[in-house]
């Protein structure tokens, strides 16, 4: 205790107590990553904790985290984690971060806390976590904030916008939204509520940026419903519908339809199971009794295969999801039938084109009827379009506005929006990953001040330990592979044993390349008995110097410019 | 003489002379590395000789080119090579393939030779090429072929389509395409043409599926203009067009929309430079003297940043493009001012969605105003939609059909429109690279032949010699690095002299995991020591051994699976 004591920042009132300070750490430069701190003297509150995927320069890691050295010593300020929907880009740190802060409860709705709780088992060093379940009439006190909820939209049920009202004023943050007003298995956002926030004022908004780029409105859930009913009353055979495990809505309009045609339905995929289940059992999905039926009792002489619905994942091409098992032949029941009409519920993450095209291909080579969402509308995002973000603007009427959660091109479109609705421009606040946005009961200010947001990357069990120098290796192994000369030297004569040794990978292939590798051995054998290796520095000067030798002669012969990586061994 | 005669393989009259045989290379399973032949007894001809850029899972590979190996020993047969446009999808094999195949007499366009031309000179060891310029009224006799051409539109001058009539009927090959009533700096396709090659008869028509998927026509040339000239006018400082340095037509577009508001041009970026070049000396370009502007000349006091264009390209986020540099301030002369218009003007290619996206991100966050054309007309693709498709299908009313250019799915989409106008599916051939379609006077089938048409990569001077096995490792030690286990063993008395040496790239930071690295060594070392150098088959089994057991150890202690690579070395 007294270790805390001593190390707990703002024990003294100073000035910094009369301002609200919000700190986006994750979430202001890209897509995922969702993490903001709202701190008002010794209390913060974070709402949201979520995980990035890796851009395409860093090969091998798994996601990116959160970095919360801010945090560091700040432990027991944290009031709480408020956590606004069960989407991995919301939740995926959990299991890293929630020990190094303390594990402080957490505030979320039913569904979110079990897709949560479902997650953390597979982390068997993480602590068990303290859940506090809200909904739209919860009231939380949370040190200085208070704080309560508004449902909103998204593509997962229980979906929460955060209320806090703090001391200089309320901060509405939206999380994931969309506005739906015939959503499936779903409230509609609640507008009335939404409204009477803001007549209560609202000193800053923080609104989704995801889709800003995109004008008109979402599309709603129901008009993707009507969609695939159209497609269900057509289809002759088997009806596969591929999406996000975490598309809960999706899966229950898939369910649902497939009950009033009489197909029987088959989840497939081990994340779209678990998601179903949990759901299920917490009352949040109506499956008629004898609807689902499990893969290993599906006999196809008692089901035709126009009786038949495979829910599946995969419709990014991720690998060893099932779509892309089942187009390749590798799953163990199912293959392509030249009937299936394949359904790609789904828009395609950026990245994923080509490895999707290819999924495409393969399922289209076997006859298979392939739908996909620029096709027809059998897909709706879950992020506010254009007319959607002025909606939400309208209701809450903020005095402050701040673009979150996503690029940071589409904060400024979004930053646009709210200042074609008369939001004067030096209220809205386009800011970085860890920059300080402060406010009193006057108004707000971006601040110079920045926290560290630096990337924490996860790579197996390693948590941030994965730095540019190993990813920069990971890099150059990758475009022009590696190769290791080692030469073994007498000590005492200073003579080199036999012919240096050569390993090499990805650089060419070794079997047809044997004049090249033995020509740079010779080259590594004239450096070593050009030099005295009891010379100062032999060691370091003779590496060196075959790393440059051998770079310069392999590019010369190759063009190519793998890793050297010489080896002296002194015997 | 004599080698050739003998390995000339038809030399005899065959029932094969009787029928034409199509064999597509390149371009039936992806976008690029386009190439058809159409043999006929012992005539050959060629239809383009283009490169695919690599696909995600091979790093390093510079591009892919065809496959050749069905030409080895008919290179004698080969009458020509026919190219339909200067684009690399349709030209950038040449330098690879053309001293393998004897240096055939190219025919092309005079713009598409100058382009070619200009490529060839960057190899070196690249023979000279020959060329006779084709146009419009040219008519080629080529062996069995009488070769006429059509213009058709594209977004580079000069691109045009094939018709070869052959002793069997006449194949209509429209290389990429698009109609244009409207084009810039060319002529509209000629409609009047095309339809007099289709009232003559065709056999079959080959045609672009590249954009076979988007419903409408694609948009004119001159709405691009438009919406230009309208950005043109409102734009308060600099205008910078990022484009293709293929998109001459769009280059074009820009210097007169830049004339016409009296702005200076400064082009940047070596290849685009180089093509403005060549088409303007070949009378392709219209520019009056003074718009252009050399970057050294240009002195910001003299030119007001409402009177400067900068056209450059990058627009895919290209690394040392001109863009890129310019908006990461590498450029040596030019920054991003914060009043600058920047305008992407070309579609996204399928991958480079997120550094595209990075690329907006930095120069958004310098304040410049970016239009891409998402948000406004400023591109149009060069490509043919499902009307423009419908349109050329019932001007050349061909008897069979064949999609090419595009990936699988594409070729289909592009069937079922062919079908949906009344060809009859026995027709519509959608073959594979390789796969041999054969007609005779009463018609074509798909037949089971196939030719190789597997990856050639060239990788740096390297063509075709990176195996799959070199690509593995690449991918390996990209995703968990690599670690090599050096033991050195005194062969007389089978004592591991010192530890075990271990170097490791990509795999952990060493610095930082001295424990794992140091328990590492020392199981290495009793492996070594548990096992009798002299015992048969000894490297082997201690390698095996070594590869196994710290891999699964390494697994264990991180999660990751670094490639294990034993070196023992007997002294």
């Amino acid at each position: 205790m007294v270790y805390r004591k001593t190390r707990a920042p703002y024990v003294q009132k100073t000035d910094r107590d009369q301002k609200l300070r919000i700190i986006v750490l994750g979430g202001l430069e890209e897509v995922g990553r969702n993490m903001t701190l709202l701190e008002y003297g010794q209390d913060i509150i974070i709402i949201d904790m979520g995980l990035q995927f890796p851009e395409e320069d860093m090969p091998g890691i798994d996601y990116i985290i959160p970095n919360i050295s801010y945090l560091k010593g700040k432990e027991r300020n944290i009031r709480g984690v408020i956590i606004t929907h069960g989407h991995y880009d919301h939740i995926g740190a959990i299991p890293h971060l929630m020990p190094k802060i303390g594990n402080p409860i957490i505030y979320t709705a039913k569904l979110s806390a079990g897709i949560i709780q479902k997650r953390q088992e597979e982390y068997k060093n993480a602590p068990k976590l303290k859940f506090y379940i809200i909904d739209e009439t919860s009231k939380l006190h949370l040190g200085a904030f208070n704080v309560e909820f508004f449902r909103v939209n998204h593509n997962v049920p229980d979906s929460f916008a955060v209320v806090a009202k703090t001391p200089v004023g309320t901060i509405v943050h939206t999380g994931d939204f969309k506005i739906d007003h015939n959503p499936i298995n779903d409230k509609p956002a609640d507008l009335g509520r939404i409204a009477k926030v803001g007549s209560e004022g609202v000193l800053a908004l923080m609104a989704d940026s995801t889709d800003a780029e995109d004008e008109g409105y979402q599309i709603s859930e129901t008009v993707v419903s009507d969609e695939l009913e159209r497609i269900f009353e057509k289809a002759p055979g088997r009806i596969i519908i591929g999406t996000f495990a975490s598309l809960l809505n999706r899966v229950q309009q898939a369910i649902s339809i497939a009950e009033k045609f009489n197909r029987k339905v088959i989840i497939e995929g081990r994340s779209m199971k678990t998601n179903v289940e949990i759901a299920h059992k917490l009352g949040y999905m109506k499956i008629k009794p004898g609807t689902l039926l499990e893969i290993d009792h599906y006999n196809q002489k008692d089901y035709p295969d126009n009786k038949i619905v495979i829910l599946g994942s995969g419709a990014q091409g991720e690998q060893n999801a099932f779509l892309v098992r089942f187009a390749e032949d590798e799953h163990k029941y199912l293959s392509v039938k030249s009937h299936d009409t394949i359904i790609f519920s789904s828009s395609v993450i950026p990245g994923n084109e080509r490895t999707v095209q290819n999924l495409k291909d393969t399922l289209a080579r076997k006859g298979a009827k392939i739908i996909h969402y620029k096709l027809m509308d059998v897909h709706a995002g879950g992020h506010a379009k254009q007319e959607d973000l002025k909606l939400m603007l309208r209701l809450i009427k903020p005095t402050c506005y701040i673009p979150i959660e996503a690029n940071h091109y589409m904060l400024q479109i979004n930053a646009e929006i709210a200042e074609g609705l008369g939001i004067p421009k030096e209220n809205i606040f386009v800011a970085d990953d860890g920059q300080v946005i402060e406010f009193t009961k006057k108004g707000g200010r971006l601040t110079d001040e920045r926290v560290p947001a630096d990337y924490v990357m996860v790579d197996g069990l390693g948590v941030g330990d994965v730095s540019n120098i190993v990813l920069r290796d990971r890099r150059v192994m990758s475009a022009d592979g590696m190769l290791v000369v080692i030469a073994t030297i007498e000590y005492k004569t200073g003579r080199l044993i036999g012919n240096p040794d050569i390993i090499s990978r990805g650089f060419v292939y070794m079997k047809e390349n044997k004049k090249l590798i033995e020509a740079t051995r010779m080259k590594v054998k004239k450096i070593c008995e050009d030099h005295d290796p009891k010379s100062p520095a032999f060691d370091d000067f003779i590496k060196n110097k075959i790393r440059d030798d051998i770079g310069q002669y392999l590019y010369q012969q190759t063009k190519r410019r793998p890793m050297i990586l010489p080896v002296v061994i002194k015997v």
